[in-house]
């Protein structure tokens, strides 16, 4: 931390500071400057905000030199975690493929889907079964319903299986049947959640939140994993600008900086931001040459009768199109897709 | 709703779609232009999504007409709800004053500055006990002691008391302990919290979230009011903006908007957004010339001790000096301030 | 500015740092903490960009502790900045009103109108005679003619007039008709635009950009100030969000964060961020009440015939309800609106 | 366009519309709806804009069906336009590397670099001769002279140079001096100097402004092609949102969708956004992966001496494995890196 005192600050005001960082057991060294006068703060300073010091008379700015999060960043542990799901580990050299509908809408559909797109090279199988939707109209999803179909259809295809997670009572369920817990973007500092979370012995999906930074999602990630669960995997799925033509904007540079920043494997969305299956499949593409650990893309194969999201879904064709492509683009970059 | 036609859209096209919307029970009206064809659709289009009709082949676009929120549109509700807390009724010609600490310290601090902003013309009192923090390592509140200590500022001062919850679980202590429960930025679209409170038969303050729009902002609103609680607060607090010299934008333009497309109450917390006390004063007078039904203002005693965002909360003297201004720009556009 | 080292930067690497640095003619101190090192640099940092220390192996990160702009920064110039105009001083106790069409159409309408709002208490007429429109198909403005026709308007009301300049050979026609060049959002960052107007001597009207930091603001009038012209109002209208009920978000917290950072006045036009007029008369409101030193209004007497920005205009009656308003506004924090 | 009228909307309203609908030579078609009604206009609406409808009383929205720009939009012309650069074609099955310096330091160093460039791959030589600088204070660029040095550049090693403008004064030194004039993201909607650049018989590189839609780029292209020049390449270069961690967020999904909207090529420059060089090399495979017709880098062979923007500048070395992985990602979508 340091701290940036006006330059007409009076000595009694820099007093002020120094006696609350000794009460708090931190130690400082002065800068004397032309034109300001700068405290570097040692000790602890993940405890304190920059925002303490900016109320003090004659503080000017206060900024933070280390990241607020320890467990998640790659400066304390420079190693890639892997998360092994199954038998494909993400966050090492293997692209993970996660595939299905935006949400569940029946035993037979999930079914049908889940054959056909591990058949054609997905290694697990998303479907929604607890819908967040903006307006109280729209539906709402199976429920549990949906989650047992989905568990059936990763008992029959042997594969793992992922869906959204939208209320702490709803844990046990996600227990039983999933064996990703995803937490969506609209919960993503839905801090009780999270502090439940932490406490689940399942690997979690963390989306970005719709205008979350990098660092409040890194520190979202902080709280499963001071918490005991280090199993995450991060999901971009874009943020919120002005731009209308796409829903979100994917913003897929956080690949680099959160690989830059944190030891967590990153995975991408591209059909929520992007909205229309042809727009899906380029962003796919580029998901992968950016260095995503994985993709998690939506597969209908009758996207016109889909209760939600049917527009961004891939065609079954087009998802296997997708994977050749991608093979390809991994290849260029020392990867290979991850096999069943 | 409105669909757009491609202009080489095929007859065959045209006929899905309307058969898609005969089968749902709607009605439709083509206009054939020189280079598209429209579809006006007539019925309860609530129900719709314009992404529904994306998806079909032939289809370039389509749109909403109508909100999809209908109990919180001034559209179907022309008259202003009035939301009575106490002896104070928010959103008629009355403004009313929320202040207190951003949180709830301890026994002491809280009845200390309840009684002074009471003596200075709030009225209601404000104070955090369950604090979302982006970081797992910043003081989280003080929980159920916290809420204990601010029922009992209230009871001594006899006014009422907001706070903010977190959890679903803690819905029998914010009903035993405050008047009005809020519902944060970061849990606005926390669908599942949003449906549970809906039961309550408290008002409830529904802040904006950090990058809400405002139809999804009355759309969580819908949430509430479908279930049954109809006395909502909105709360502006700030959206997120590329700005950098404050901590969020506050847009005040949602005011006039809100009371355009909505009946609800809109009060606005400057507090938070502009993260410094001298800047909250100037944005305090703003909401008030613009229209707001209330604010709601950090205000502290002693404000370089706060265990969270003091440099944000007024010194008592600023507090009292707003009162005056707000009273004189209230009388501008018709209003009183609300007396205890 | 400040250096901050990794915590494993290498002696060689500081080495490198310290001679670039030295060689610049800039002193250092460096502080050692536990976890990294910092370096605070001594000497005319204005010329040094933090980007130009990011580069250097070894260096985490370098802020900039005081501002790149220093002629237009309150820390050097604390005493407010005042341009007259006409009778009318901007920057003080005094709010300047300035209104008129967006476009001047014809002759006739610019003399209607701008008499109208003279008798109604506004100070200075604005008109547009070059426009930027973002279609080439859209009406482009009435050019040299307009400029003349807003001429004559001025004389025959004895007021000053405002319009704004799109290219660098047109600054011979607005020195000859216009008394306050007004620099358009779009051009903001049109360096060359603004280097040429830095040494015209007329007042200058400089608009925020769609997406400008208030920092990159006071930089574009750092550059008219450096080369000599210092008469500049800031004039905010909004910036570019999410949120797609209004056209642009009116940002007015940039109202105190202006004041705060520098000693230049600053305006308001809500006109164009807001779109329609029932929304432009609580936002010109919140303004003043803000702290603005003047608000920029289109009024029409025809609104329903303009040829651009129709919808936004306020009716001369509503004008006038305005006036009253801002009136009892200004007098709630000791100003007053400027008398003609 | 689409006209939607209010639900209580009188028959004189309407009839106000149709008058002056007629009176511009437009048909219109009624649709009754239960809630509300609509009219569709048939007739050359790019001249209409939807606001200009939304100042009548009774009309609650209006929204245009069609684009605004005519010559871009792939709904009119089909097929891509190929822009010819010496040996290379730009929006064809090839790709184009851009490469070269920020900024033109000196003689010798723009024709070290741009030997070494183009042995390692690139097409074409980039070089910043006149730099649009947020502060005054900053390098502003070599002027004439730069151009000169690029120039030379360019007939040392036969291949074109392509450089940014900032003023319509130097139009006649680019064309003298350079290949390919770059319009950059802070002009591009000068549109002052877009009708100049448009008489001018060079190829364009229209870079997207920093909040520009998709929409409003297209349009400042078709101010360039509606005056005559259609030799149009786009250049997406990051959008500003609220993160923070890069120095914009590089908007590749405005690929897929220009390509469907617009027949013009689009490039991406992905190391202004990105800031530092370990964070373009993988934005820049990416861009190749979503479809990008190419790529505009920054190669340095000295970024630690570099005067501007050293940080994000590649190493030589770096760009070699950069040239090797992009092959191979354009193999995986059937097109090939040019070859010179």
């Amino acid at each position: 931390m340091i701290i940036v005192f006006k330059s007409n600050a009076s000595e009694e005001q820099k007093k002020r500071v120094e006696n609350y960082l000794t009460n708090h057991g931190f130690e400082f060294h002065p800068i004397q400057g032309e034109e300001y006068t700068v405290y570097g703060i040692i000790g602890d300073t993940k405890r304190l905000l920059p925002e303490d010091f900016k109320v003090f008379e004659g503080v000017s700015n206060a900024f933070r030199i280390l990241e607020s999060y320890k467990l998640c960043s790659r400066t304390f542990h420079p190693r890639n975690t892997k998360v092994k799901i199954g038998n494909v580990t993400i966050g090492g050299n293997e692209i993970a493929v996660i595939a299905g509908p935006c949400s569940i809408e029946n035993e037979e559909m999930i079914h049908t889907i889940s054959k056909d797109i591990i058949k054609r090279g997905a290694n697990l199988i998303r479907g929604g079964a607890f819908k967040p939707r903006s307006s109280p109209y729209a539906f709402q999803g199976l429920g549990e319903e949906g989650l047992k179909y989905l568990y059936e259809a990763g008992e029959e295809t042997g594969s793992p299986v992922v869906s959204e997670i939208m209320a702490i009572k709803d844990i046990p369920l996600f227990e039983k049947y999933v064996d990703v817990i995803q937490v969506g973007a609209r919960n993503m500092q839905n801090f009780a959640l999270l502090k439940e979370l932490a406490h689940v012995n399942k690997p979690l999906l963390l989306k970005r939140g719709l205008s979350a930074t990098i660092d409040e999602w890194l520190n979202s990630a902080e709280y499963l994993a001071s918490k005991g669960n280090k199993k995450i995997i991060l999901c971009e799925r874009g943020i919120r600008t002005f731009e209308q033509s796409t829903r979100f904007t994917l913003d897929l540079s956080s690949i680099p900086v959160v690989k830059k920043k944190s030891h967590l494997p990153i995975i991408v969305d591209p059909s929520h931001p992007m909205g229309q299956r042809d727009l899906v499949i380029p962003m796919a593409r580029a998901a992968i040459a950016a260095g995503a650990d994985g993709i998690m893309v939506e597969v209908h194969n009758n996207p016109e009768k889909a209760l939600s999201d049917g527009p961004q879904s891939l065609l079954p064709k087009q998802f296997s199109g997708l994977m050749k492509e991608i093979e390809i683009i991994a290849s260029a970059i020392g990867k290979t897709i991850a096999k069943n």
